[in-house]
């Protein structure tokens, strides 16, 4: 039994008097003892040691209590284990040394044996739930097959992802096999997750947005409801599709229990689209952290009092950025914590 | 007279038979003829020489024949005249040496003589109306204060453009004053380039979407108000603000003869919150130019069925990449100009 279980209750649907809070990206660079640890080990051998990546997911609970915590992982742990490499460079971000622009590259591309490829990934949730001492609830994460996709294909980070694109519109036929890959292999990884122990799933279609409607229903859409029908039952799930606010209404009947949202949507507008039932999690702009606490809170309460306390997770509109003050952070947490209508 | 009015005839509301067609960044990268004088002259050497800057505008005119074209400039002339240092460095974009982050910085920041520091601007337009010999109708554009504001504060192109909202948010009075400069400069600077010849103007909002809803309004859309209102009656203005769908609404009662679009607007949607009266203008993905002409042409009929063929005006939605192929954007335009319903 988790003792404090108000994050999935807002995911069940609960009447409740505050809502939870988490932060994405809680477990990062904006704290000094993650930077600590960072100092020490490169990213991917953080998010491969078990013991290192639990540690790093407990940290921002035991400094702030968020009502959830999030393992710390990568999205792109996934595309590591279907045989494609991917470094992370300093400065630079995930660089992927020969990206994915043929048949003959994609042919080499594979949908592993995931419990034996990502094997530390199940290990350090169990990790984390041990440490966790069943305070908050555990969130997996994958990212959507189109935000991998862009990844893989452009080869590393990018405003538009021109490249990825190109490849879907100049050779569709191929960019569906990539995609139908990177699904199988992410459904099967995030049933072990679950069965490893995560209380909820949380995708992250972080470049969604990128693409036109038409496009999305295309080369987004099918493969995230693809994942969310075969994994809905066993837990649930959370979609954070960054810029697809065009898309919010199908995603609603897609069987999730959460829709994420990034700062571009009043609290109305996102009811408008969504409907009065489905809990919605965000969705404050991360920069807006930049603000004083007394600021910071006061923006925290009103967006409770557009969105809450019901059918509500705060949450920022995107990741924590790296330079946000402590100070800031607490205040954003306890404004929730606080929070009476 | 113009010989080819139909760009000016779609921004006045007459009913058409086919909508035209232009593209933004028309003039640039994809052009070899662009790129012949690329190799000899710098960018701001190309902006300021108004025999350069001329010959650039009319260069996809004569080869693709457009409904309108374009002045070669650049948003940043504008601060440029401020007395705020602005450099292109090839393979980086645009670089403010002395970014704008205190009131110190901001007492620098000058509202300037722009008929003296814009000459070269003001000297082009007519140079290109002349070369034009009244084929079809000239657009002048500016950066909105928001965008401006972006690039000097955060001191390079950004993703987020985190120091730029961090100034709005930590020193909100600061960033007020410095947008209100930007703005009373943007009005005299437009305003004279009507006077020069423009038959309408173009105001790029690029970075406006990465604000919240709230936050435009507070921070881009008084200041985008008040240059609108200075100039709709002198000559018919577009506004294309990338993300800001969300502000579509108050938008259309502000006096714009045409809302521009970006690629996440279905034209259901965009009719939706714009009504059916006000002419937009847009809205292909710039990456969907990769597809074959084929399905280029065929999407093409799919965009003016949804939109047109009147209040509505053919473009991308954003800037035309470098390497997209000349039948390619052959291909784009040739689907207007014969399209029948």
């Amino acid at each position: 039994m988790i003792k404090n279980d108000l994050f999935l209750q807002a995911l069940a649907g609960s009447t409740l008097v505050r809502p939870p809070v988490w932060i994405m990206r809680q477990a990062g660079r904006y704290l000094p003892e993650y930077m600590k640890i960072r100092e020490q080990y490169d990213f991917f051998t953080r998010c491969r040691t078990p013991e290192l990546a639990s540690e790093i997911s407990v940290q921002p609970i035991r400094r702030f209590h968020m009502d959830a915590a999030i393992l710390f992982s990568d999205i792109l742990v996934v595309p590591q284990a279907m045989n494609i490499a991917v470094e992370m460079k300093p400065g630079v971000g995930p660089v992927v040394p020969d990206p994915i622009r043929s048949l003959k590259d994609l042919q080499n591309v594979v949908v592993p044996d995931v419990q034996k490829e990502l094997d530390y990934v199940f290990q350090a949730v169990q990790m984390t739930k041990e440490k966790l001492q069943d305070e908050v609830p555990l969130i997996g994460f994958a990212g959507s097959p189109w935000t991998i996709f862009c990844y893989v294909v452009q080869g590393k980070g990018s405003k538009n992802f021109e490249k990825a694109k190109a490849f879907c519109f100049a050779k569709p036929q191929e960019a569906h096999q990539l995609l139908e890959k990177i699904t199988q292999t992410t459904i099967l990884y995030l049933q072990e997750k679950i069965k490893a122990g995560v209380d909820a799933v949380q995708l992250f279609d972080s470049w969604g947005g990128l693409l036109s409607p038409q496009d999305y229903a295309l080369f987004s859409w099918p493969y995230l409801q693809k994942i969310i029908s075969a994994l809905a039952p066993a837990a649930p799930v959370i979609l954070f599709a960054k810029g697809a606010w065009y898309a919010l209404e199908e995603m609603t009947s897609s069987g999730v229990s959460a829709l994420g949202l990034d700062w571009t949507l009043t609290a109305q507008k996102a009811r408008q689209y969504c409907g009065e039932k489905i809990t919605l999690q965000g969705n404050m702009d991360p920069s807006r952290l930049y603000s004083s606490p007394a600021v910071i809170q006061k923006e925290v309460r009103e967006m409770i009092r557009s969105f809450g306390p019901s059918h509500y997770i705060v949450n920022l509109g995107h990741g924590i950025l790296p330079d946000i003050p402590l100070a800031h952070v607490e205040a954003f947490v306890e404004a929730v914590k606080t929070y009476t209508e």
